[in-house]
């Protein structure tokens, strides 16, 4: 008796432990690039739920959800793919799938989850409830700006082979029907899906402007855009190269991070050709548009990286300017655009803004925190 | 011994039914209209998760979801406002708050639910936790079409009123500030946030054209666009006014369903003049973009509500022709767009269909179902 009373209430406590019945949706996770770690935060009251360890190499680290926004898929610098489990706060479950990997996908159904690979130079595809490999696509070169398609695909860039590939892995079992795309300019260095999901646009570090693909007309091929974009003919010194998946689309307009220079690019994104620069405190890192597309939110490089600005996009100019101190690598939106979180490397701390003010609501505890990645993401493409 | 015994057991047992551990991004709502009840589906398998039933009068019926997505909010014709526990599978609260209602919506933050009534004419506001009322706001007129507005308020058409009124609720506690637009035109009867969370729009049901407002500059008022768009001079037979709700935006194109027109009318959403007009099978009630836009789903009146078509929105044209059967009454994409579940109420079941072919994947029974409503509109301005 006391034995089924023993297992009962231990059955009842791990169950309650584990099992704390909630929503997913207003998850996110916090990357703790120096430790290895992640947080699990929530934005409804906002608080942490607590600290993941033991997830490697998290320098330059991102991930992405699962269509429940239960798990989160957790790309590593040294190659590790690891699976939380966001609602029971541990590992699912956690390999080792190259010796250097730059980011990942997750297909339009779930099933799919795809890694970039610097070495050796590939995209590996997982099946995302057992990590199993799926599939594996050599291609002699870094992968770089990976991002899931429309009708079950991946989209990704060949650093190396100055090319794009596209890859369907809708169409049965003989692999994915791979489609290539030369002539697309010098060494691709990050890419991403416009927020309607129809363009893939890769940056390129080996020359200015960008390559634009139509995923509604592929056979079309790639076209040069926005030829003024980039280092430069005479390169100015560049402090860190900005993540083109921080950009802006708002009201028609492309809010891009000028290379090297002070300014905030908007483009028409009818044409992409160029509307204005607008002047700003450092060279931009991340442009990130809030969900109503009314405001632009602009960290910067290093040394002015204690700074964020925050562009009207109606009247294209910069409306707040914030301190928030030293290291501000990351900016995240909750889905509707009620709150900004912001993680604040140098003080060890994440900020939580009210972004009608904007006005600072929370500040949290943080170790070197970088990336800040909602769980909503589940239910956006190109993410 | 016994009964501590028996309350653990009792405990263990209630925590188990009720706390299956998972995520909430991929659930769903089936309205079944004619029992007062609904169904909880969950679109990654797919199946049903269960039934709940005493909901009121739901014909008519819709819902928002908190911003966990772990609660619905339904809103019955009866003036019924239910919360609902997905999770649990249970009804958590529920209240009768006026005679007639036509709908709601959720803040952007998440804590008030706004409910618009016909009788007593007006939007009553209630805390999202307790249900308990917070604001009453009188109008003195059938309320319409509203909808959350980023920077915490709702907006909403006064149908008797001839008037657009938005309220601010994020302004303290004095109750919301209430900015009143006349001159919009005669009997608003339904609207709509676009995509983007910058303009809406009502549609006029006593003349013809359409009430614009622009919530980046709410100064400049209302104005009429489209002016083609209505019953017309010398009125069709309309068998149902379309839904605005299911307005489709896809590659800087609306596609509207006309009224009593066997058309779908494409407009240009930067000037909102027409660009041509699509034919189709019947008097369209929905036209809802895929998340991709590539493609847009169309459901018809009676006498012609047994077919579906799908518009490929590069090519301007139908490109398939669907009949699930008599009756259907409503199409809801899953958030990335992979898959498109609809209902065919005269047939009692809901089709699920890849929208890569189309090809039908499932069919779930169903009584008579109307509304299909995805969790992850949690995550959506203006849902």
């Amino acid at each position: 008796m006391r034995a089924r009373l023993t297992l009962l209430a231990a059955a009842l406590a791990s169950g309650m432990a584990q099992a704390e019945l909630r929503g997913s949706g207003d998850l996110g996770l916090v990357i703790e690039r120096a430790s290895g770690s992640v947080q699990i935060v929530e934005t409804t009251t906002p608080r942490s739920l607590g600290r993941i360890e033991g997830l490697g190499d998290l320098s330059h680290a991102t991930a992405v959800f699962s269509r429940d926004a239960r798990h989160a898929f957790v790309f590593g610098r040294d190659g590790g793919l690891t699976k939380l489990d966001l609602l029971a706060g541990r590992i699912e479950r956690r390999i080792v799938q190259a010796g250097n990997a730059i980011g990942g996908a997750i297909s339009q159904d779930g099933r799919l989850v795809a890694v970039a690979n610097y070495e050796p130079g590939g995209v590996k595809l997982f099946d995302a409830r057992s990590l199993e490999l799926v599939q594996d696509i050599p291609t002699g070169s870094k992968v770089v700006g990976i991002a899931d398609v429309p009708g079950q695909g991946f989209i990704f860039s060949l650093f190396d082979g100055d090319a794009i590939w596209l890859a369907d892995t809708g169409k049965g079992e003989s692999g994915p029907r791979l489609t290539k795309f030369a002539d697309i300019g010098r060494q691709p260095y990050d890419g991403l899906i416009t927020p309607d999901g129809r363009h893939y646009i890769a940056g390129l570090f080996g020359e200015d402007g960008l390559a634009l693909i139509d995923l509604w007309r592929p056979e079309a091929g790639a076209r040069r855009i926005l030829a003024g974009y980039g280092r430069g003919q005479e390169p100015l010194p560049v402090y860190k190269m900005p993540h083109l998946r921080g950009w802006a689309v708002a009201g028609g307009l492309a809010f891009l991070p000028a290379i090297g220079r002070h300014e905030v690019l908007v483009a028409d994104t009818r044409d992409w050709k160029q509307v204005t620069a607008i002047a700003v405190h450092g060279q931009p890192v991340f442009a990130v548009a809030r969900p109503d597309g009314r405001h632009v939110w602009v960290n910067f490089a290093h040394p002015r990286n204690d700074t964020v600005q925050v562009i009207d996009a109606a009247k294209l100019e910069v409306a707040h300017t914030l301190k928030p101190g030293r290291g501000v690598m990351h900016l995240e939106f909750t889905p509707r655009g009620d709150q900004l979180w912001l993680s604040v490397r140098d003080a060890d701390r994440v900020e939580i803004y009210d972004t009608r003010g904007p006005s600072l609501i929370a500040s949290l505890p943080a170790k070197a925190p970088s990336g800040i990645l909602m769980a909503a993401r589940a239910h956006r493409i190109g993410f």
